[in-house]
């Protein structure tokens, strides 16, 4: 019993980069899977009872990411939920959302809950509260949130405050993966920067005091692997920020495209995949959670490969 | 029942800019009361249940709310609950959120959600549905939703697309009340402009033909009444948005600060005012509700007075 009690407290003191870091090495994996559940794009056999109302929707998307869990757990590091979906559902939705939290962590994945939150200091407290702080009696919903930097330093220091006492980490969007990420992401400064250089800069400064053992800091990025020049930039600007690199499959980016951002260490990155997973039974065929499974440990191989460590 | 039926339809598909011209010159009243619930902050009666678990806390904020929304009623065009507040009590407080916005409806007040919400745009669809649009069964949960342009125009579009389909809002957040609003908005471009600026002609473009009859667009802005300039400015480059503004009250703000505001119309701006109406009754005493009532009463004869129409 004192020996659980010390070893959750381990747990709880832990630097986010350091948390990663030793995730990264004990699964020789860089790999996140998003948690992206569509009662559309459901397995048929969960999908007839996504038809019966929000509640019956929000068990099946329940089922699913567990059975997502179960399946790719071997080969990934974490999971990332994505908010929107299980908020399509209200609260019907955020219940499940809770429960697939709990089960991720239980199977011993990081938790990134990918919300794009931000808001002015007081409301930003209550984000923070809500997916990164232990409350009495249960511990922090997730491991880090994906944060929105628009609002300035005053608005993300609430979340590292969260970060310095809880253990958690934040990705800050820096470089999005969409098309109309240049219609504010690459504005051109009076220096002749782009904007997200920028924001790299304040976000080098927001973690600098919450760099873990391992060299890495709590506060992250997102860069979207569509932009694969815009991640060798990234890396070289933010030496010690675990860069979070969505938009490899469907949206088209390949691992070769993300090898540059492991420059900082095998674990220094970390690649999403969400539809090419979670759907693969959609193009493979066969059970949804083999499909999801054989995904997965592809990925995986393939980064690993392309990290080259 | 025929007549209902019309009645419904007529109010989805009004547009947004309409709805609120409508229901400005109904109530003549620009006012917002914004619904942040927090649990150390609430009355006596209230926050004795709140302390049994997040269940209670829910219940208690739920009943704050829909107490404040009785009171301030009379005085107030629509209501703008904080979503991060209800989020910090997970799904027991999304459920007390979905209430509140339904109990505000039924009181005929517009709802703002303020979720600062903003993603890829396969994830904005899934916001959009969330908060914005009609399910089968039931109708939008708000009238409208702030929204982060940080991932540019792609990102924004399925917000529109429910505005165009169900006659909602959104609110970009454009320079925000906060002092650490400048790292990133008041970046200044290769022209000379603050970033700000630049983000504004964009939200002009998103809104351009989502205008209604009254020439209010569907599309408005967040600016901090802390930034009396900035309202100016935002004013001259957005003619036809609404600007809600925050900041007045609590974070030292004044009416006469908004004035400018309304140069586009008795409609073209409105004023939230959150901590120094809910909780009037900590410096006031007496009764919560008597005490936010009368509160939120003289912020909108001040607000009118200043509007000038």
């Amino acid at each position: 019993m004192a020996h659980e009690i010390q070893a959750d407290q381990a747990v709880a003191t832990a630097r986010f980069g350091d948390r990663v870091a030793e995730a990264v090495e004990r699964k020789r994996s860089q790999l996140l899977v998003g948690l992206d559940p569509r009662p559309d794009l459901l397995p048929v056999e969960l999908r007839g009872d996504a038809h019966l109302g929000r509640e019956h929707a929000a068990d099946a998307f329940a089922r699913f990411c567990r059975g997502l869990v179960d399946a790719v757990a071997p080969y990934v590091v974490g999971v990332k939920p994505q908010l929107a979906f299980f908020e399509a559902l209200g609260a019907d939705g955020m219940r499940a959302f809770e429960e697939v939290c709990a089960y991720a962590r239980s199977a011993e994945l990081l938790v990134v809950a990918d919300g794009k939150r931000g808001d002015v200091s007081s409301t930003a407290r209550a984000y923070a509260a809500a997916y990164l702080e232990r409350a009495e009696e249960r511990p922090p919903l997730a491991d880090a949130l994906t944060v929105n930097p628009y609002l300035g330093r005053d608005a993300v220091e609430p979340f590292l405050a969260a970060c310095r006492r809880d253990g958690g980490g934040i990705f800050c969007v820096l470089k999005t993966s969409n098309a109309g990420s240049a219609d504010v992401q690459d504005l051109v400064l009076s220096d002749g920067r782009p904007l997200w250089h920028e924001v790299a800069r304040l976000v080098r400064e927001w973690g600098e005091d919450l760099v873990g053992e391992h060299g890495l800091s709590s506060v992250g990025v997102v860069v979207g692997a569509t932009h694969p020049r815009a991640i060798g930039e990234a890396r070289r600007a933010l030496p010690q920020s675990i860069l979070l690199l969505p938009g490899v499959g469907a949206q088209g980016a390949t691992p070769a495209d993300v090898a540059r951002a492991f420059a900082s260490g095998p674990a220094s990155a970390l690649v999403n995949v969400s539809r090419s997973v979670i759907y693969a039974y959609r193009v493979e065929g066969g059970d949804w959670r083999s499909a999801a499974g054989a995904e997965a440990a592809r990925v995986r191989r393939d980064v690993w490969a392309v990290a080259g460590w």
